[in-house]
């Protein structure tokens, strides 16, 4: 909407007010237009900032705009746009440019901190280490609150975070946290090692970026310590990156759903090969897999010669055992995702699915027959139509119930069993039942 | 792991080394555990707790056991964990609780809370209101920062964060805000209305959860204030609260890709009669839609009857065109979903999309000639199957990244454009297709 009216100056080159529009703006609004704009125009307008605005803003564009931004500014700019980012982000920018960019922010950099950026570059993606800020506030156990609140007015400034703070020992071990909240709000001459509290939820350096996701949901949490091999802490995570985290995750979830080799590429910035190869893999596998549906029908064929009309219900037939798995496994996979349902709970989920699909396929199986003794065909035909839609719509529901649990006992992604997977499955089991029972009750 | 040690001790009724083990634990831990158990042990175990730490477990439970435990206590126990309870978990389980457990929850507050209560539970469902807190520190623009941290200091105690602060006039108007850190860090001889952002992003009281999510996520927030028509402060809303939101978001855009109709319940939890209910709707729906490929496959009896194999590769066919429709409304889907497809991006998806189905279906149709070649069938089928594999899976693939847009465009979920109802219209032109090219190269 109010884009719109920018994208018109931008066009019409007017612009000493497209600034001023822009200035009046908050740095994620600037920035998400920015972003939409080609490389080109989002230069020129990053460019009709003022410098300080300029460099906040910085620190809201995707990482491709900062990318391209980056290889095209000089050297000081660089510098202090780099210095804008905090740690997590200045590395994770560090990651994508081109190695010649790099080069000039380590240039840059001052020595402890080369070192710090080139052993954060060692961390495995999407662990903890590569998520994490050194940017904390550590406290010790013998300080007062108010020596305490003292140290976080004196090194807040910089840190990404200052409303928990970190108490460790001598040797960096963590041994608790307390709350800007405690601090602000117990009496100043308490101890800090007397309020703090130690039962302490960390994460390891590897740990990946799933159990950190499922970590903060679980416990409400705002930040988290990140400790080594000998807790001692080496950095924290906060959660507005764990919400960019849960969005990915949830993307790559709905991606392999559909069987698609997931990535947190953008759609709009793919180009059409990186996308058709993402997708070839499962759908050249599924296709393979559906031979089977082959034999099947070719081995019926002295059914399906006799009764042409039976060929003409094959699709509808396969669709309605399809969707109806997918329904049951899409519900499971999620309730697995989020930690309801374990391999214990297999037997319930077994008898509540069988119980959910004979309801589902008694219902449609009446109304197919019914619609089909109206429109004039043989009771026989209808006949066998309404039981192949009990059978088929009953195993469906249990296969897609049952496949992602056993898949997940398996160390399987369960997400492997969603709808394309269990749609082959299903069209295969939705023809032998079908071919069956024409078999009993036509021939 | 460790909930089997606790399962353990119950069940052998070792309730004391139990209550012992537990004590140790998190509040969320144990609140976990709970949560897992069946009523009667659910009670039983948390009666085991001590007071202070019962109280505080409470809070983390689910709010299906917070209402069976409230239903059960005293009612001097009730208040007490009532009290214990942010003013929004409050609502929320006063929303849940049977009337009678209702009336002694209002009995024992304050006329004010009362009023406030009552106010509260006439904000809709899932809306701004519904979800906010009144817990807030507020400033005044003439105050030092050193009163305002006095302030802080006085009133913080009881609120859900004190960590933005919130400056309105005498007429509760929303002026600014200051974050707690700006407060410690900044020198305590400046005013309030000289430090704080003015430039305030808020949502109002009818706001949809939905809308309220993405502004956290995109101006990485960690609380936002709530205002009335007046722009009168009326509450805030914390960041842990919009973690559930988005899991709860997500678990509904789920559901409505595989057809089901959303809610956010439990699948355990949930009767067979209740899911089953929750998927019949579209499954009858798009059943029926199956009508017309009855229509198509009736239409072309004369092909099937003379080249009885075309009838054994119908499924497959069928199903390799819903999977490369599935792939490309999905993809589109997340990406309208997460703002990174508009309706003016229309044309570059259709574009894309064609250069992308045309790759997989070049890729899979030559696969597939090879195939059957190699099988043995007449050259004439592989030629058919080939190109209508080509023809069907770029079409698919247009379809599912088009008709998103469309239904977005036309103010309809662009959810439900997925995999089944893609699925449906897909299988009707892959069968046009199929007979068209087989009636030109057979016939």
């Amino acid at each position: 909407m109010i884009n719109e009216v920018y994208l018109a100056l931008l066009q019409e080159k007017r612009f000493a007010e497209l600034s001023r529009e822009l200035i009046e703006q908050k740095e994620a609004d600037i920035a998400e237009f920015i972003d939409e704009l080609n490389s080109t125009d989002a230069l020129l307008v990053y460019r009709l900032l003022p410098k300080n605005l300029a460099s906040e803003v910085f620190a809201f564009l995707d990482i491709d705009r900062q990318t391209d931004i980056s290889s095209l500014v000089s050297e000081a700019e660089l510098k202090a746009l780099i210095e804008q980012l905090n740690f997590d982000d200045k590395i994770d920018l560090i990651e994508e440019i081109p190695a010649y960019v790099v080069e000039k922010i380590l240039k840059n950099a001052s020595i402890t901190e080369r070192k710090l950026i080139n052993q954060f570059l060692n961390y495995p993606e999407d662990s903890a280490g590569s998520l994490m800020t050194i940017e904390f506030v550590d406290l010790k156990q013998d300080m007062t609150l108010k020596a305490a609140m003292e140290r976080v007015r004196l090194i807040g400034k910089g840190k990404e975070t200052i409303y928990t703070c970190y108490v460790t020992d001598s040797m960096r071990i963590l041994e608790g946290i307390i709350s800007l909240k405690d601090l602000v709000l117990g009496q100043p001459d308490k101890l800090v090692g007397d309020m703090m509290e130690t039962n302490v939820i960390s994460v390891s350096t590897h740990d990946d970026q799933e159990i950190i996701a499922s970590e903060f949901m679980k416990y409400d949490f705002i930040s988290m310590p990140v400790v080594d091999g000998e807790n001692r802490l080496v950095g924290i995570i906060t959660i507005d990156d764990v919400v960019d985290i849960i969005e990915e995750e949830t993307t790559e979830d709905f991606q392999k759903m559909a069987a698609i080799i997931p990535t947190d590429d953008e759609y709009m910035e793919a180009s059409p090969f990186a996308l058709a190869k993402r997708r070839i893999f499962w759908l050249a596998i599924l296709m393979f897999s559906a031979v089977i549906t082959e034999f099947i029908t070719s081995a019926n064929v002295h059914i399906t010669g006799e009764f042409v009309i039976l060929v003409s219900l094959m699709p509808m037939l396969m669709s309605t055992g399809g969707n109806a798995g997918a329904q049951a496994s899409t519900l499971v996979i999620r309730a697995i995702t989020l930690g309801e349902i374990h391999f214990k709970n297999v037997a319930t989920v077994i008898f509540k699915e069988m119980r959910v699909g004979l309801m589902l396929g008694v219902t449609l199986g009446i109304l197919n027959f019914i619609r089909l003794y109206i429109m004039g065909k043989p009771v026989k035909i209808a006949m066998v139509i309404g039981l192949t839609l009990i059978g088929t719509t009953t195993m469906a529901a249990l296969l897609g119930g049952t496949l992602p649990i056993l898949a997940k006992k398996l160390k399987l992604d369960p997400a492997i069993m969603a709808n394309p997977l269990i749609t082959t499955i299903t069209d295969a089991t939705t023809l032998i039942i079908f071919f069956l029972i024409s078999t009993l009750i036509l021939l």
